[in-house]
């Protein structure tokens, strides 16, 4: 039986005096007739069900938040298949700490992974990159799909958290990374009493070069000193354009529960990034500290003010690229924007002055319905089915509420546990969502799985979208934190099997009789292989599984897995110098160290890969300086 | 349809020139007729769905292998309800980044967790704490399963990875963690040639103090240089007494693959830990740099050794305590060994002389059955149901055996995916086994899930022993590396909700008013507390929610969170300054760092919180040297 339970919400205290809860405690989360519920339960077992010898049907790529890494999942089982590290080490697969991937990690240990963003051709999901953005440290990434791995990560300078991104261009041409925090430019210090004229909100605009797998900075464009929230790009006829909400337009520098929630209307920002494009080609830009940054008070044109309801969250457009949807988190209302009406309010000039030196569009101008389902508090996040049917989150009353962004019509609403952030539908950032399933992304379970102490995972829920009602048929516990995911057809993702041996790499090795450890000065290097179940450094010693070198000397240890077979992977730990890699089947990787402990230290495989595993073990001897 | 099918199998290469695969495509991992397929999924899928408003009914606790942590399942869904950090640090949860947990870790950033073990009373798993070894790092550490938090690690000197435990005594007396390898003691460099004579397989007799939750080395045990590779604790009549299996009783330095397999037979080690706790009253011990170290062949008594087929890699005591089975994993049959014949054996003096000053009991007279499935290869590890009855995990023909220890009777087999190392029985470790679940953690996993790349997860498959054949009810993708688990009934768990706020603990605050920022020469404390949405580092100031200080200041962030409301957790990151940590209801944690970068860092919540999270900001900004 369905409930309205009005609360006091410690959720919302501080913001609302009173809310409204969409409870249904007692009869499962399809709010069935209790009646109902065992065959309910049975068909949705079923539906989420995937026996050995049959696969999902689609991968979710989830941000995990402040772990700093991706967490990938089959659709509709709802099991975690895989972490992929991002912007964390992870000791498990050795991220962090063989050369290359210590490197491109850099001296940080984690990130805050907000959202995930699949690449695309022709406004479709490829399945061949994942971009992520990494808000604690202003960071981006971009993983190989075929690999699972991270490819490449770089810094985003003058800005405080990309937070907005990632999402791309129909064609990948672009991500854009605006600033969740405003800093002066080159995050110098400087008084906030200083904060309208010294801080900005610098916006990246990010390529990637696929062909060596790296990210690049384009330009940069120093927006007004607000947050940037979240952002979309356009589609077909919208697809040179890009949107992003704002919050903060008060410029607050202190308080922003109760500061940054004063005016009325806060922004969307508006902009054509082929006009910006073009821009930076006609040489309109100053050169900061290496970025070509646009000041938009200057270098006029392509970026539009469009007011939204206050302090909003999320902005998403539509599939068919006619209209850009903003919620505003503390106005309880959906509002349906439409790009042909922006374009013609651009030609025609129907502004309403400026801020900071950009254009404010009439808000009629633009505007085209505001939506206020019946007590719906709280709308974050919108996604759309196949048939263009939105799906927006709730936070506040817990529910996701499908609704018509023709007509505004409420078509369904179904409650959720507990205070969903983002949705992901099935390819539901593309041109062509498929509206099979949809996932919320829930900030809080409370009591939904065993309790594991005063701190609960978060959750998702697997919604069916097929029946004549929204179900829940699905509820996974999740570690910290889900943000935001895509969900991709399984059939889109074409993995490798095996690495292919990469004889250019003067560091691989591909049989027993080409290692050998190499002293140059107090350097030492061991080009050594694992196979199952041995290491091997050198085949001519008297014991090739040993590495002996002195105190202080620096040490690459460069291993190649040469078992050439799916799935046999070797790790490589060494007790108490606290370094573990691992090497794929045909990967070379290399551990590099500076021997600063004498005594005796055995090596191991610390992945399991044979019935003799155990056995696959050595010693690093570190003899002490006289 | 079942089939046997020969092959050379790339797994044992090197060990077996041919061996034979359990395989069992075409019909699901029951093994039923392929008509049936579709009937038993649907029950199946109904067997582990648990709807929103029901619970599971077991915690699973997992060892996450080198990624150092423990993970948490719930038992029938399978679903990961939680990572609890241990050996390595998680910036999810902010452990190993505040103060606390950060001297708790040491200079560590990861462990190799494998063998998980709750605590017990009476031989009973009693839902209190729950304790792991780290083979990487050699170290042990203990989690309050009241608030699933780690609260002590130590260092184990004089051993290189403590893989034999964690078992404990019926009463949590005791933990012994032998070393996996032999090494000197204080582990400093001695050549390899000298192994015989300068190593050693030190065994450490921990013990818990519950009361200050410490760990604690009551003494350790100087036996021969060999690897000591699995423990259990004897139980009801049995319950004095411990074992541990060996391998490499060789001695050998080199290819242990080979070299550590010539013997026919190796030895399980069986001691008595009360007579070594008497030895230790008596004085009967050395004094090793600061250990109470027994040397087995100067201190003689309580330990002995028992033959047992070839490199065996487990060994556990039947539920009744009347037995202990060992299987060698390169001789493919268990065998069952009787306590109470190796008592008399004991007594009676039936010796077949010594090993490195140790007496061996005659096989003959220890054992009391030879089993040997019809080619099933590679018995690992043996759990129990409530009938008494064995299951032993086949890592080569990659099925369960169940069995009955009692006749050597074979009573059933179901294959799995693949290559299995430990099973997990519902409460399998206690002195009463509840007989309804088994868990087979699986090394590898191949084409059982969607493709994450030529590295895939690794897997645990649920298996109903409630019929009249085991059934693999439920397959769960992994994040390396589940090496053990233990179920327990998940009313033993009793968690609290929130954290009382410790008005004891000077860095505490419980109101506004009372924070502050001190200044002490050049460190800088900061009394602060976080609340739905906003931190308040010093109410007085004219931006509570700034902290300015000096380039190269020490900064101390005491935050309290007052939100005294379940699972409503904060975090606390600073942007490019790489800390985040987490305060839970109640809790109040400290960050300690250097300001040594200049300029303006935004600091944030990291935690979803409430609707207003976006605004739980603040800035650090740090002034430059002159």
């Amino acid at each position: 039986m369905k409930k309205w339970v009005p609360a006091v919400s410690g959720l919302a205290a501080g913001l609302l005096a009173a809310t409204v809860f969409f409870a249904d405690f007692s009869s499962g989360p399809s709010g069935s007739a209790s009646t109902d519920t065992a065959n309910k339960n049975k068909s949705n077992a079923e539906k989420v069900y995937v026996p050995f010898g049959e696969k999902d049907e689609y991968y979710l790529m989830a941000s995990g938040g402040h772990s700093g890494q991706m967490f990938v999942y089959g659709v509709p089982s709802m099991r975690k298949i895989r972490t992929i590290p991002v912007f964390s080490p992870d000791s498990a697969t050795g991220y962090g700490y063989d050369q290359h991937t210590k490197e491109m990690l850099g001296n940080y240990t984690w990130g805050d992974l907000h959202h995930p963003a699949i690449s695309e051709t022709n406004g479709e999901y490829d399945g061949k990159y994942l971009f992520a953005t990494d808000v604690a440290n202003s960071r981006a990434a971009v993983v190989n799909l075929e690999t699972f791995t991270t490819r490449d990560i770089i810094d985003v300078p003058n800005t405080s958290g990309p937070h907005c991104a990632a999402f791309v261009t129909e064609n990948t041409e672009y991500m854009f990374l605006p600033t969740r925090f405003a800093v002066p430019i080159g995050s110098k210090y400087e008084s906030l009493d200083d904060y309208s004229e010294k801080y900005r909100g610098v916006m990246s605009a990010v390529t990637f070069d696929e062909k060596n797998e790296k990210l690049n900075i384009a330009y940069q464009v120093a927006l007004p000193p607000w947050s940037y929230d979240l952002s979309d790009a356009g589609k077909k006829m919208s697809k040179d354009w890009a949107v992003m909400t704002t919050y903060n337009t008060e410029e607050a520098t202190t308080n922003l529960e109760i500061n940054a929630s004063q005016a009325d209307r806060d922004y969307i920002v508006l902009f054509n990034w082929k006009e910006l494009e073009q821009k930076v080609k006609n040489g309109e830009y100053e050169d900061v500290d290496g970025q070509k940054m646009i000041f938009p008070e200057k270098q006029k044109g392509g970026i539009y003010l469009v007011p939204v309801a206050k302090s909003p969250h999320g902005v998403d457009v539509t599939p068919d690229g006619t209209r850009f949807i903003a919620s505003g988190k503390l106005a309880p209302a959906m509002t349906v924007f439409s790009f042909e009406k922006a374009f013609k309010a651009i030609e025609n000039k129907e502004f309403d002055g400026e801020r900071n030196g950009i254009p404010v569009l009439k808000y009629e101008s633009v505007m085209e319905r505001e939506v206020n389902p019946e007590n719906a508090l709280g709308p974050l996040h919108t996604q759309f089915d196949d048939k263009g049917m939105a799906y927006t989150t709730m936070f506040i009353s817990s529910e996701i509420v499908k609704w018509n962004p023709n007509t505004g019509e409420t078509l369904d609403r179904v409650a959720v546990q507990y205070s969903p952030g983002h949705a992901a539908a099935a390819e539901g950032d593309t041109v062509s969502p498929d509206g099979k399933y949809i996932v919320s992304l829930n900030k809080l379970a409370k009591d939904s799985y065993l309790s594991v102490g005063p701190s609960h995972p978060e959750s998702m829920q697997l919604i069916d979208l097929t029946g004549d009602k929204m179900e829940i048929i699905q509820s996974a516990p999740v570690d910290p934190e889900p943000h935001y995911a895509q969900m991709i057809k399984a059939d889109k993702i074409k993995t490798i099997p095996i690495y292919d041996i990469d004889k250019k790499n003067p560091a691989a090795v591909t049989k027993a009789e080409e290692t050998r450890i190499e002293r140059k000065g107090n350097e030492v290097h061991v080009y050594g292989l694992a196979m199952r179940s041995k290491f091997i450094f050198d085949a001519k010693a008297k014991r090739p599984d040993v590495i002996e070198v002195n105190e202080g000397d620096k040490v690459f240890i460069h291993l190649t897995n040469v078992d050439l077979d799916q799935d046999i992977t070797h790790g490589f730990g060494i007790n108490k110098y606290d370094l573990n890699m691992e090497v794929q089947p045909g990967q070379t990787n290399t551990l590099e160290f500076t021997a600063n402990k004498a005594g005796t230290f055995p090596l191991y495989c610390t992945n399991f890969c044979s019935a003799l595993h155990q056995e696959m073990t050595g010693y690093l001897l570190v003899k002490p300086k006289k």
